[in-house]
């Protein structure tokens, strides 16, 4: 079943909130997020910082326990203007270099973005860049489910639950695998990127708002800590904590697990395999928590399973 | 002109040592280097661990100050006998995971390398993997030129001056540029994997000695920190620290100054152009200072550089 | 006015909550607090894990934008058995130490509290320790006010609203101040230790339930964003983060702060004196977050305000 | 045998140098150290940055495996005028909070050193702090044995060997013990601060010329990897590594090393003991590498040894 649902209010923490919509194993969801600012596909601001969050969405049937599936079927932009703070983050340069950076405050880069061209073009401030022109990118900056313990956490930082992970690979095609916490999963999403490099670390992508297209699943058998997802090349884990050392510690650990459990893999085979195939990327290194995820391809795993 | 050098010592580490070979600005060398366990073209063990190196090189002209230009024009695996480790580091995996890891003195795996099929297939230990067979991508891993101070660092970290980054990168076509400390350069080399993942997670890549062809170039004109480098898509700068954050950091800042110096961007422009446009890449994870590559894509500077 | 309160119910995050006590600026409160696993003063489990909270006590007067004064009066053992893990966390050795530590899951440690005697003494295992006897000092592990945005933080970890600090000088005589974020402040506490080493590196300290006498205070000219304290000898500051580097720079700052605006330092003299001068202490490195103290003596600041 | 001992030249690395005197298990020497700066008793600039140490001392029948003993008898600042930097380091406040840091090129902070009086006393600039006055406190800032692997380690840093540990619990009566890496463990010393506070967060204490006396022995019975140190009331070891959590990581190991090869304590022990008795300090948090210690009560160990 396809649902439409156009949020009447927003939240800016993930938590055991009111479900907004009452959805099943298999629907479909059609929904609108503002961007991270507030501000809707009119550009007026509707609602407060940070990263509003449409949903969320009650899932009949996902109990915790069990794993939820998320697949972004579509991720469009719905009005042209994206906007970016202008200055690297003073936590990724060194902290003597912080005072080179010029005023934080010094106002915001402003984009334009063609869906149709699939390019973001910079129209302001005028630097030598001129109109810089970067291909589209859509992406899901902050998503996710309740977290355990009945806790509300800020959409500005990320853990288990997912949250502000800000991975360019959260596009179009994606699945994302989240462990359920409360009765209904209870997904919360919001925050898109037109483009954003790795790492988040002006401390934006262009951020827009957008019409989003999802398909829910509840998977009664797998075991998941950490958010895992797959694209058409990947299976992928993320880890969510600070240092990036520990992020990186706990999306390794996840693959591991996964590989174990559901590929047939020793300690040694994954030791093997791991050791010379993974990849790893970064996602925001902004926030409270960054985001490290760990690659797998399938064309390698495809050569032992059958 | 071009050099064939046949190495008779080997250093475990980087410093100020008595130079082995006298080269000019733009001369190649051919050398050998061993494996990280000192190993030759037929698995004799000649030398001691860790990371033995070649070298070093004294380019003539080269003074502190100046920019020593490397470029790797072709590292071929000079024995089909490759060496990894079979277990994931401790480090890089939660430390209550730590205990579920096999133990890491159970022996290592063999791996056969063909240049001319460019695969790398794994002969031993049994596991589900079988004959696993992986892409050929023969990277240095642990190089570069004598530290500030006449300090003489350990192969087995890395820092300003290079070292053991173990990015897998650093392949046939890459040049990397380093800040000159001593007069000459004193350029080492060694440690070649014919294979390694993101990381080196599980301490080893497929460890193999090899023939390499390398150009110098002294330039007078660039002012890096830390180690600097391009391929034919990107260019890109390297952190070496602990803990990633840190690394991260140092290529980050090292990104900034280049594009600002050379480039003609003010600190609006960089933020703007790295918050949207930057790639991490992750070296190693396993030694006691970790890698992060900062890359930029030349497509896209070609926009606004003529 | 003092009030005794007995809580009926017991919360597992710091939130939002339905206040249990509406009580007023310098009012004193006598309350009892269950141990961290939910064992009251008769060891009997009566709610769950993790670090089960009394309160919220609603301050009337208290606003966001306001600070909250707590001084402990008294923090009393109301049982006497206090129990610990009792091997070290897999998170405060080194990686490759951790396979030998023993199995973590081996049963606790059983000490006894006597409070007439000021000791903690050690019942069971039977170890080389033998009846180790320690003296008794009170602390209390987990504490803090509702945080911004309408959060529920789980009582395992902590953030600029307090939580699970587990700073051993959280003792009897203690003031602690935080940032107001909910109207009426909604402060929590519990998790009392009756001992406790620096870093909770066993994951515990002397778990006990306990009876607590504390009294409040609404400040309105102050604007602290970490939690700051002071006890007869020094001021003080909590930053609370990983990696510990951080958690020690939210300390620093605080301090800094504190210092420039209510001691009438500039930028040099804070870095005169608080280079040669400061203390750091480490609260709990166990849970997600870790804790760094910076202490200032009084009797230095004394030398220059009147 | 007593001997004294006047440099003639300085290292600015910790290496396998030439020894400048050769002494004997249970000798004790006299000798003098330069500022951090290179400046001697009569505050003239003799040798240069960073931390100039004098020495090394080779102590004949130590080798390799062995470990040795320092004892500092004495440390003396042998002129009156002190130095520091006078801003706080970028690296140990937030990252956002960097630019309220002022210039930190702004010139030093005089300090008068009275070692009859017990006393540092402000000089200048003028602040509020006027002139403050603190206890004289001398500590060796920088002091270590040849690094392993032939390495010569720059004393900016620290490491196993030793190195620019800043540890303000590095004052007369203290032994400390290193493991030998280097026929005759070329000890080398210096960097004497007169008073600093914990982390050295400015970059500096009050950095003075000093004569320091000090005896040595050789013992062949302990192995430790991490530098030991014992006082009249606690034994304690050093950890050196970044992040902070690394530093730690390695003390907390080391100290549980110790207490199960010298102590008799098993893991279960070593659990309950530390977890209960530990405390931590921080030495350095400005350079390279950042300093734990962790420390034990000689009068809890006295419970169970005899």
């Amino acid at each position: 079943m396809i649902h439409t649902f156009k949020p009447s209010r927003y939240y800016n923490t993930i938590g055991w909130h009111e479900p907004a919509l009452l959805i099943h194993d298999g629907d479909t969801v059609i929904t609108s997020c503002v961007c991270a600012a507030g501000m809707d596909e009119h550009e007026k601001t509707i609602t407060q910082r940070p990263n509003p969050m449409s949903g969320p969405f009650y899932i009949e049937g996902a109990q915790p326990g069990d794993t939820l599936a998320v697949t972004f079927d579509r991720i469009t932009p719905n009005r042209p203007f994206g906007w970016t703070r202008n200055v690297l983050a003073q936590n990724v340069v060194d902290p003597d270099y912080v005072h080179r950076l010029p005023d934080r405050s010094a106002g915001v880069g402003r984009w334009q973005a063609d869906v149709a061209a699939g390019t973001a073009t910079l129209v302001s401030p005028e630097t030598k860049l001129g109109t810089l022109s970067l291909p589209l990118n859509p992406m899901v900056g902050c998503f996710g489910v309740a977290p355990a313990l009945g806790q509300a956490i800020s959409t500005a930082t990320s853990a288990e639950h997912g949250g502000n992970m800000d991975y360019n690979g959260f596009v179009a095609g994606v699945t994302v695998y989240f462990a359920v916490n409360a009765p209904g999963a209870l997904f919360h999403l919001g925050d898109v990127h037109a483009v954003q490099g790795d790492g988040e670390i002006s401390g934006t992508g262009i951020e827009i708002s957008s019409e989003i297209q999802f398909t829910v699943r509840v998977l009664k058998d797998t075991h998941n800590i950490w958010p895992r997802g797959e694209n058409v090349d990947y299976i992928f884990t993320c880890g969510n904590a600070r240092p990036l050392d520990q992020a990186l510690q706990h999306a390794t650990t996840e693959m591991s697990r996964w590989l174990m459990a559901d590929y047939g893999l020793d300690g040694v085979a994954v030791g093997l395999l791991m050791g010379q195939a993974v990849k790893y990327e970064i996602g925001n290194v902004f926030d409270p928590a960054y985001t490290v995820v760990c690659k797998m391809p399938k064309k390698i795993l495809a050569q032992f399973t059958h």
